[in-house]
């Protein structure tokens, strides 16, 4: 049976390290243009209990979205082994596209997909590079899709990239602006015939909701009264973000295993967007207990979010890679293994795959 | 047979006109910086000579990319007859996002195609919506994934936007801003059983080139030295994009078309990006030539350069719509014609759709 297989992945860990002590000298704001009652060590102390984030890496000065992606893309490529010449679509998942360091605007013409063919010096006219706007889980979504391509006859090898500077976008008065850094990770998938032996992509499902979600997370005027109105910045309403991942994306895993027909208990890893320590705890348990099982097994769920933050698309990507180059402790994967990546973000969408690795 | 067919159309037609003379106050400036030697009103009457445009739409100041979306889309909808919460992908084709009238900034977070869900009042969880950046051939590229994910089982029914307000992004000191517009085109597609009927999307292609060619449409600077530094506009290499254009779409049209298996002289309308009149003509012309055929036939290209101006994404389904409404003058189809749909654009980005009416 032919069935995609990711044959290769790589990322890019940006080397700025921006600690939570960083941002004890800075100025909190509320959503009402009031600065926070507590004083700002106490906020940044609140912020990390609640998001296990103690630090994040951003990406230096002269590096954009385009070229971080295309570095993890280079990695990808080498580790897989293939020829680039022989790829037949470049996915991107961002968000912003290139924002130059200094610059409020995005900047997407030509697309950062082109751009990273461009700078891989990929010849091949039948490579077509396009990029995915798709919120959080864009890069899920863009192995979705290349699995699609495969299965209609219009790829046989495809690169998907998730990639973000959300640090160029974050309000400095928020502090919902710690959660977010840049990075970017890729892989390689391949339409491989397996004949008898099991692997690859075995399932997926999305999930999307937009009348009453679609400003869950938005861009919005600074929470400082005293900034520039004109210019607008990454904003996301925590609460309401936190009460509908943890409601919908343990159903929408829960109907992509299913679907593949792998039980519960040969499941072998959550890769789960890193976005809140105590949320993915609560998505995991609850996606458990939708199976009659109290407690999630131990080191079902690799994170990074720790010393990584919230890297939007590129979050899944660079976790996997790290697990699979064996750069987490006590996180190992081996063929055979079944895993679900799942991922939720501004839409809002959700999604998860069920793979069973090679 | 199972065939992906357009059973909707509609299409968003700005109301404030723009026309050349509103130019003629101008002043123009080369990349050079230096101010055109030539007086505005001839830099105006020569645009004019050259690209057919006479005048250009503008959306009204309230509106964005993602509202006039949303009305091609349910225009569409209603024109299909379809439910629209049996609408699978909702995929949309742009390039800046919204860009609110006055800013400088894209806002692509949450997607458009999520905004347009919302607009739309679209339910359904399982309706994906999803951005799609590919430069002006952004909308045909989006008829080439929805035939994809249809093929893959992925999805039966798919709404297909292309919207842009290039107005915004324009530098009023590049002549090179007149060419750009604002607009909106939709098409629903739908997965059918055609049995032995011909009918649907027959063959595609798709090319594209960044090497050399990734820097020909890009964001840059203004003309005016005196302007904002910080703030870019979309620039073209107006030589460069011509002849890359007249060389290598008219290959890829007859790629698409060969691919197909209907002969040439079977082929009733070519619906080309309207991005300059004497280059479409020139690459109409030049494909006819590959198949030896010294003049193109009257009538096979449908205009719309001349009122409309280049809106980008949304050239071609709302030229396509139009002449499915029957308001172009000596154009009309009827079932069983076959067509090709054919743009270039920003990457740089070729591709081509073969398609017969049903």
């Amino acid at each position: 049976m032919l069935r995609s297989i990711i044959t290769g992945t790589g990322c890019y860990i940006p080397p700025v390290i921006k600690k939570n002590a960083d941002f004890f000298t800075g100025s909190f704001y509320g959503g009402n243009n009031q600065p926070l009652t507590l004083p700002s060590e106490e906020v940044v102390k609140k912020f990390e209990q609640i998001t296990g984030i103690e630090e994040r890496r951003y990406a230096p000065d002269n590096l954009n979205t385009s070229d971080i992606a295309a570095i993890s893309a280079q990695l990808a490529i080498d580790d897989s082994g293939i020829d680039a010449e022989t790829i037949d679509q470049i996915i991107v998942a961002h968000n912003y596209g290139d924002v130059m360091k200094g610059s409020t605007q995005s900047d997407t013409v030509p697309s950062v997909a082109s751009r990273v063919k461009h700078l891989l010096g990929i010849r091949n006219p039948a490579c077509v590079p396009y990029d995915l706007l798709f919120g959080c889980p864009g890069w899920v979504q863009g192995l979705i899709q290349a699995d699609a391509f495969c299965k209609a006859g219009m790829a046989k090898t495809c690169l998907v990239i998730g990639a973000e500077t959300l640090s160029r976008v974050v309000d400095e008065y928020d502090r919902d602006g710690m959660i977010f850094s840049d990075g970017a990770g890729a892989s390689i998938v391949e339409y491989k015939e397996m004949g008898d032996k099991p692997g690859g992509i075995l399932s997926a499902s999305t999930r999307s909701d937009c009348v009453n979600e679609v400003a869950y997370i938005n861009f919005g005027e600074s929470y400082h009264a005293g900034s520039n109105s004109d210019t607008r910045y990454i904003k996301m309403k925590g609460r309401k973000v936190y009460e509908y991942a943890v409601r919908y994306v343990p159903e929408a895993m829960k109907g992509c295993l299913d679907k593949s027909g792998v039980p519960i208990e040969a499941l072998k890893k959550i890769f789960i967007h890193q976005a809140n320590e105590k949320m993915d705890e609560a998505m995991v348990t609850a996606f458990y207990n939708l199976y009659g099982i109290q407690q999630a097994p131990e080191h079902i769920m690799p994170m990074s979010i720790h010393w990584l933050g919230n890297s939007s698309v590129a979050t899944i990507p660079t976790l996997y890679d790290l697990v699979c180059k064996e750069q987490v402790t006590d996180q190992r994967l081996h063929p055979g293994d079944v895993i679900l990546f799942a991922s939720v973000g501004a839409g809002m969408n959700i999604n998860a795959i069920c793979y069973q690795c090679v």
